[in-house]
């Protein structure tokens, strides 16, 4: 499995709506055909540790098969169309691709 | 769902027995009753983009139903030997907590 992983962080700038617009592209991406299983949302309320993250805006955890798979979801319309839509958005992104056994 | 992602640098000296014991260590996680679904693995092939984190050395993703499955994971056995037997291995850790819809 390929775990394609992704953290954003939203422009300081950015409205309720266009958060709420930025959702509905997250929620589009799970559409894609090669997604096996996939999950979004903003940090959660786990216990405040030093190691613990929690200045990202929102983050994707995308189940692929496998590199490929995720090579075609980057060219994907529905992953196109997201970017088109939300980029502008973004202030900083970070992803992490875990190759799974 | 409440989507706990840990990404852990090793050590420059980890030797390759160390490695495949930190691995065992990783596997053992997946075992957790509260745990819905694990992943982990080294980075993945995917193509080289500048948002990709490369550097790491393992990432886990384990899927867990809430917050507070994620809190009772933290105490469990099978979590505390793992941290006794490896955190001695760890250059850096960084954790995402993710609250899924």
């Amino acid at each position: 499995m390929l775990i394609h992983n992704v953290f954003f962080w939203l422009k300081p700038e950015t409205t309720a709506g266009e958060i709420a617009d930025f959702e509905a592209g997250l929620a589009s991406l799970l559409a894609d055909s090669g997604v096996r299983a996939g999950y979004y949302g903003p940090p959660g309320a786990t216990a405040p540790r030093p190691v613990v993250e929690t200045t990202y805006s929102y983050g994707l955890v995308l189940i692929f098969d496998d590199a490929a798979a995720e090579a075609r979801y980057q060219d994907a319309p529905v992953h196109v169309k997201f970017l088109q839509d939300h980029k502008p958005k973004f202030e900083k992104v970070v992803v992490y691709d875990v190759q799974g056994a």
